[in-house]
């Protein structure tokens, strides 16, 4: 048993408390890549997400979680990634201020992204203490409050209304697959699993360059990303204290993948789905695609975690 | 009056014969898109359709609709498009052979696309001359029948079955928009908006560098298509004799837009809505977008037309 984790009905509070800001986002299928793995996959479309990822589901259940005095100082928080762009998003369908602490070498795709979105963009230099430093000032300023990407019971609960969709909308997976970087998905999605689907087998996906969660769950205790070497650049967190314990007792193995399966689980889903989907949201579809003994036959539930593409430069161009 | 043109009936028998086959594609909403142009937009996503475009639609209803000992002697067309892999996927459904005729400089993804849906490639010079006469020696040979890709009564009834899913799934368009090429998708959604929700206007969509469609419009004789200069593949036909009549009659206008609207279509769905649309499928969009006050606060349905695209070649880059 764990202590002080999210309970089933603040799963249900989550989803009631999103519906209105949040896409019901489609399930889809694709023939020509169950024949090509023998599997039956269901491909959860969260690149169809507000803010193109999954991540807009965990900032949204946060900032409507806040009080109103809470809220009325706005929101802080530091990252180049989803984050960003989901917590500006949301933070302006509560009409309250986002800071988004970048780093000032950040690609002016990502800065403008989050400009778009209504976020207040402040750049710093980058090193993590730069980006910690600024994110205090701003906080003692302004009486922000700062909303951690993935170590945070709200924001992995959030995370976890995507499955429970995925229940909803028929599907009964033996296995739901999603990637893994600071664990706010993958353990909301198994707490979702075993609150709303008991029995469902819940797995990761990680890139075998950044593969901290699977020596974390094999060792049992938290191993830091020290220097992953992938180009899914979503998945180069490290576990947390909130989300670790979670994904201990409910994950029952994280399998890995190729950087050269990402490309190709990439640009398969690009050409046979026609759907745009990142490098980090590919990479459960690589897992099965380079272990297809481990799903042959299953009916398996995977999440594309995320649509957001530089589609200027894509990784199998030269 | 239209002499010998599809009846209502022969549509619903259409979407009745096709239904097993055919994907019911959804429709889809971009908040981003329509604060751009002012418009309430939905967009049929025919790129999800089997083999990647509308095309299905027609050459399913015709293969189905063939006497069993007309279909056993198999199908034969000349195309480089979606008609193309539309064809050779129908008839494997049905179990018999399509003989495809390509030019032989046709690009290697094309026919091995067609090969992948089990179509057998003849390879002939890259001349309209060739083209025929190397079907009618199949045609002779084989006994196959010739499947045209738009001039065919059966094509342009299978192609407004999208029209009738469209108007099916609940909404209630001023206006419905397809792309223009030789006329079967535009002449098919025409008709079944008449049918099914009539005072619906269709407008049709081209590139000005190929708007023969708006010209014979206009003129009230078929223009051929002499010259294309679009990167529009798929829209470079001439309308036919049996698609032009119900256009002239049905078709309230066609509007074109510019290559470069064309390109900013494109990468615009790509990154809003995270989909794999090709050139000639998101012409409609082009032409909002730099005709918006023709769509100010009309709900507008378009047909995202087919997602085939190479993937190593995109129009925005250099």
């Amino acid at each position: 048993m764990l202590p002080n984790i999210p309970l089933k009905n603040e799963f249900t509070a989550a989803a009631d408390r999103i519906g209105p800001y949040v896409h019901r986002t489609p399930v889809m299928t694709c023939s020509a890549i169950n024949e090509m793995t023998g599997a039956n996959i269901y491909f959860k479309c969260e690149n169809f997400q507000k803010a193109g990822a999954f991540k807009f589901r965990g900032a949204c259940n946060r900032v409507f979680s806040l009080e109103a005095a809470d809220a009325a100082r706005g929101v802080v928080t530091h990252s180049s990634g989803n984050h960003a762009q989901a917590l500006a998003l949301a933070a302006r369908m509560r009409g309250i201020p986002a800071h988004i602490v970048l780093p000032e070498n950040a690609p002016a795709v990502k800065i403008d992204a989050v400009k778009g979105y209504g976020g207040k963009v402040v750049l710093c230099p980058p090193t993590l203490a730069d980006r910690e430093k600024t994110t205090r000032a701003i906080m003692e300023e302004t009486g922000a409050y700062f909303i951690h990407p993935y170590n945070d019971a709200g924001i992995l609960t959030g995370q976890g209304t995507c499955a429970m969709e995925i229940i909803g909308q028929g599907i009964a997976p033996d296995i739901i697959m999603t990637s893994v970087s600071g664990g706010g998905l993958l353990s909301g999605t198994a707490l979702a699993a075993d609150y709303f689907a008991p029995g469902t087998r819940v797995w990761g996906a990680e890139p075998a360059g950044a593969d901290d969660a699977r020596r974390s769950l094999e060792t049992g205790t938290i191993q830091p990303c020290l220097e992953p070497d992938t180009i899914a650049d979503g998945l180069r967190a490290s576990l947390g204290d909130v989300t670790f314990p979670i994904i201990k007792e409910k994950v029952e193995k994280i399998l890995t993948c190729s950087e050269a399966g990402i490309v190709r689980a990439m640009k398969t889903v690009w050409e046979r789905m026609k759907i745009v989907a990142e490098t980090s949201g590919v990479v459960p579809l690589a897992v099965i695609m380079e272990h297809p003994e481990a799903f042959k036959g299953k009916t398996v539930a995977v999440v594309i975690s995320g649509g957001n593409v530089d589609l200027n430069r894509l990784p199998w161009q030269a």
